[in-house]
């Protein structure tokens, strides 16, 4: 009997399959085991228990071996979720060595540093998706440095620019949002050990240099002050994941809009065998781009649930450890996720110059007013040419005729002769400023070196 | 490979195991079908769908002939969640029939229809074990309708009351909780029918007459107006579900800090076998309470979702229907287990009366300084019995001496004796106010009828 | 010097003018002194106090002779919100009176009270923009009870319907909303007496007679037991705001939609003066519509807010309700102004019939494909039918071609003749289902009766 | 007429009252204008304006100039935050320079740069009094490094430590949030031109250049590619205000337990005057910490608000920047506050060791059961060790008798003389791991330097 998202047959394929197994049962078992491994290496090497023990202890770290039917039933009745794992593994490993595992930790370490392990790894995923999504993009933008576009502000078109242009600010704040996952991964995802209040009372003062070295065996940084009631370093890292995710969610209302049936800019992949719906034969749906909406709506909905889980009661507290044990898995799964679709959404998108051209000319040349207004600043004064233009604007889109048309013809223009130069501003590729070199400056900074 | 905290060895009993049957894959799959044999079955009433396709259909309608395997690789290449569903259902119904199954229908009307049903079914389990927490806590209000306690605001002692009166708040809010629930379950969990944008457009003018009788079948109202871009009420039902766990909360809080090893007024049922700790043997912790705290956080954290989950552009959004169709399962499940994580810490609950009684006296009397206040006004007016008062409080902190003491050896007392019912004033338990009559009344008039 | 998003000159006109008023600080501490005045009322007519210090308290139940410049220096040294109105308050009694005021009360209670005061008269405010609102959307609704529309699904074109029809799917989430605030208003909105714990302590028995009392002469009704730290009446309440707000968001999202440049099918109310940018003259916003968005968000992230203050510590817990004393106000005023906001913006819409025609044509047909499948799977059986319309509708989308000769040209097709009502059942306005007797039906029931 | 919590008398005290005016409409203009002041100096010194008009510009830069109730009453006719205030700024500066006012420039660009400079400004408060709160814990945690308490787990006692280690959990902690800030500040607000769409369309090819000196003229980075509908670079900075708030509320949580009636082992600093209770005297609440948790939740509940507010359509969105535009001051102003309410906080805290020692010696030396567990493996084995401590436990909870001597009289002791150093392990003080090292390496390494 199957429950939940992850596992669903009508949902699994939403989720990335390579976070999925990092977080499995599976796995996270032995990941609890390496700690253990790490931990009875580094006091072993400092004396604190025997070397042979340490190598039994390593030698039996392997999560096949242990029973996760009965260790679930066993946790059920301790309500504890760790103590069975112990009796097993010092089954496993046999007196003496048994009597040396988990020695001066608290399970709240090894829950801790697991987990920082796992989030190492599903790093790894989601940055290889995120840098896909964010070579595709650079190639997409150099591609289309000049394909002029209608800009849009508050739902209208505002000003022209090029496609480039549009994807250069994704790709600013994708790289925003990429270097702050690397740069704050290993301060957020530490080694901890400590024991219950983490003062290292059982460790008979050596409990700080046992952590440098076990954190150095696992590729990590050690906590220094592992107070179990401190929670910032994660929160941090979550709440950056979150700010991926809200930069996920703005391309793919961008995208859902650009092809909207009347717009038609752009196009999800498409291939034949995907459905849109049981009766409507026709339908194309942006699905990726849905989906990639609701992956970052999961995603944004848990991080106060990471920033609430800050707030412990004295040295430690369960209340939020259980939240947070649960929470991490669902984060790391579908942070993972969001970066993967991403890389879908944009590598396989089809560009419709044509249509971007056809919708930029609807307004019948409003969307060049600013130029205009620019150009008549000069002609008439500032106050004028504002006049003037809000009145022109008001007639073209009540009558329909040309923004040119209208100015030609309201009575503040008077007798002047036609600017050589009004015309020309009246071409939208003429005012896209700097979108062509920030494209190709942005996809030059980004693409991979 | 398992992931996910409903399912995981290591957490999979923190969920109430009847919940999670009513939404696994195959009790989810068999809810779809049933709606699909009341469709037909209300079609063929009104001669829309031959009698004998219905009842085919109707034969047909069993989740167990289903390959769940295939159907979710199926699902994964359609990027449909349904289509697939359909192709195996037609072809265990075989023609003519099979060409009658789902008839004018959406994908969306069977999810959310069946998820109508599995909420009602969800409800029952919840619903039996919020009475069960109620019954409890009647019982022990009635008990201790006369245990006195200190009534605490602020985090300090304020008044005192008795235990049973703290009993009474709990049980007057549960009942609202469990009162809203059960007023709006049926207004919140239709029957949907519609079709693509909910105009009943392939239904030839039928469509309503249809979702009427379907419903009528399945036992819910039916939408009337099944517009897919409407979940007001459905979030309108999450959010007092959010309530309940709110209420959850605040209980788990208040035998969280009783239990605290300072006050020791209650404590959670203990059995041998429950770790507390793996090496601090003496280990007691309400783990319980702690754990109520954490799925009531996790319930709470997901009701923001549902209310977004209401913004939807158009005449039907997948990018809120994926979100709501994987969570609706993960809020039935977390409610339900708050309702059975409550009725087990409240119907274990032990109760040390005389710790309450231990801790009352603690403030040397202070506690009772408003019944002091209302004596001493009507002795020497509110301003000046108010100055003594703070005063003599003041000095019962700082020097420790008895607040009686400290009252009449203050300055403004002067040569004034010491009216009789002054020292009966600081009787705590004679200044209980309406708490034994309000914890009999409650207590009378929620417990089972 | 002000601060704060209702007083400042750039977003003060964003709110309810009279929602502001009613929270004022002048409002608010009029609400409280007519809170004592009630008390003091129900008071004496159950002889507890003197007839003539009720009658003094509620003379000088004036808040225009409070000095609220002292009394904000008096309640930052105090550290105690309401002693200083006590004071100010007994002052302007003279004794005996004063010694009566107030007479076991807690500060909570009079401003829990006078928060439900104002909560009747803001929800006073709310319901008549909401009720305009409705009355709008119940024309507009019959006026185009068959102006044939694009239904939308995904992004996507989906079925033909009426714009009539859509706005029945607003009305009957609306009326939801309004049916839901009405009808809790009364119970989440107590008068609410009991003393520092809730125990009627200091009234000797006759507390709850009190309550009642007190109630009736403000017009609500009683608490009953009112539980300092149960908030889930209120909360419950703020919840159903939060449904308003997502359902005004939607409708706002349809709009700005909508009144896209390449939509153009409705339009917001325009003013000459109504400037959309300082420099491109030609912009006309749908601000309204974007500032309804805005305030629905704000409002929406308080609803956790409100729900986490459910968890109090104890008989009483500031750390809660200082949160809610100041959140209260605002979720109030944001209220009452997504209900003006959106009576504006939908009483002044204009609609745009003709471009709602033209944007259905332009998918040449595809737009009905499910009218199309449910004829020709009479003809052909269903899987041939839905087979031959993929296929055509991919050509139609490739190459531009309309959907009827893609149909007729494609193989399976053969050498059939064009069946008369298959090119009717192309005609969009032909398969609208029931738009527009739900248009009709939704607009009588909810028009004003 | 005032209503919002800044302003009014109840709640004005609550906030941090310089922050509050950063914020205030008078220093928000004047930010405005020195903006637009900058950004014509930096076109003057590229020669895209004359140099007077630039000195005009600057030289009428000052907000008392304004008319701030008629700008009010502009702004809401015309819908526009923006152009009243550039009409009388023209006014001001009179023809030639008021055509050279805001060239190129869009309204947002003028209120991000703007709110960058009051968000350093804000932020220089804000880290005054958190140095101040970090200086205060150094003193103490110097002074307490060898105070025994009792550290606690899931609301139970667990092991001894000392109070300068609890506070060093608090210091490190706090010291990261102080990091953050300062590390994140200057790359989440930076200055930002680009004109409507981000292209700097209107410059001629110098726009970049223009924000490069702007930018340097206000102490800020330039944003580079300054495009509206990018957020996460504020959003980003309110996360980490989120973690301060969370780290504040765990602290705040920590001494409102601490000060608990039963616990007394802190108290909050106290003067006479200030009132707990209007009617019960002897009330001292931890006013100061149930005030700061009021705070932490207020901010915590906008972090979404902020990364949702990074979903913006196209290429500006007013839905959104409505929203940051309101959020960003109440952000500033509550963490701001939240600082110094901190600072006043641990600043006056009063420290009970021998309440602490009273309270680490209910357990009857049961809280160092881990040290004898420590022990006695070396004596018997882990197992035996385990379950003989078990079962003395719950010997000593159930009787009540010293732990020491139910471990004596266990059948599993047998007749083993006791080893001294056990009776030695159950000395707390002797338990305490590294807390001592801890708290004084923590307080030299963050101590002001």
């Amino acid at each position: 009997m199957r429950t939940g998202m992850f596992d669903s047959f009508v949902t699994r394929h939403w989720f990335n399959a390579e976070a999925k197994a990092i977080w499995s049962d599976q796995a996270t078992l032995q990941a609890w085991l390496t700690v253990e491994a790490a931990l009875a290496r580094a006091q072993a090497e400092l004396g604190i228990i025997p070397q042979a023990a340490a190598q039994t202890i390593a030698a039996q770290a392997d999560a096949s071996a242990f029973d996760l039917e009965r260790l679930s039933r066993d946790i059920a009745f301790a309500q504890h979720p760790f103590v069975p794992v112990l009796r097993q593994y010092e089954a496993l490993c046999g007196e003496p060595a048994a009597g040396f595992i988990h020695w001066g930790a608290t399970t709240q370490n090894i829950f801790d540093t697991a987990a920082s392990l796992q989030m190492f790894q599903s790093h790894q995923v989601l940055s290889r998706h995120l840098d896909a999504a964010i070579e595709a993009l650079c190639t997409l933008a150099q591609q289309h440095r000049d394909t002029v576009q209608a800009g849009r502000t508050h739902g209208q078109h505002a000003l022209p620019m090029t496609f480039g242009f549009k994807l250069a600010g994704w790709l600013d704040e994708l790289d925003r949002d990429r270097s702050r996952l690397s740069q704050r991964l290993a301060g957020s995802f530490v080694a901890s050990l400590g024991g219950a209040i983490g003062s290292f009372a059982a460790m008979a003062g050596q409990g700080r240099a046992v952590e440098v070295r076990m954190a150095a065996h696992l590729g990590l940084a050690p906590a220094g002050l592992p107070m179990r009631s401190s929670y910032d370093r994660v929160s941090d890292f979550v709440a950056a994941l979150g700010l991926l995710a809200g930069t996920a969610q703005k391309i793919a209302q961008d995208v859902v809009f650009m092809q909207r049936t009347e717009i038609g800019e752009v196009e999800e992949a498409f291939h034949l065998g995907k459905v849109g719906s049981s009766t409507m034969a026709q339908k194309r749906n942006p699905s990726s781009a849905l989906m990639l909406t609701s992956l970052a709506r999961m995603l944004r909905a848990r991080v106060p649930l990471a920033m609430e889980a800050m707030v412990r009661m004295d040295e430690g507290d369960s209340s939020a450890t259980n939240v947070t044990d649960a929470l991490l898995p669902e984060i790391a799964i579908l942070a993972t996720s969001i970066a993967e679709t991403l890389a879908q959404l944009v590598g396989g998108l089809v560009v419709h110059p044509e249509a971007m051209r056809r919708n930029l000319e609807l307004s019948q040349g409003l969307i060049v007013s600013e130029a205009v207004m620019m150009r008549l600043t000069a002609l008439m004064g500032r106050h004028e040419a504002h006049h003037l233009l809000y009145d022109a604007a008001q007639r073209t889109v009540a009558e329909g005729i040309p923004f040119l048309e209208a100015i030609c013809t309201h009575a503040m223009w008077g007798t002047r002769a036609l600017p050589d130069d009004l015309a020309q501003s009246l071409q939208a590729s003429a005012y896209v400023g700097d979108s062509a070199a920030i494209a190709m400056e942005t996809a030059a900074r980004l693409a991979r070196r």
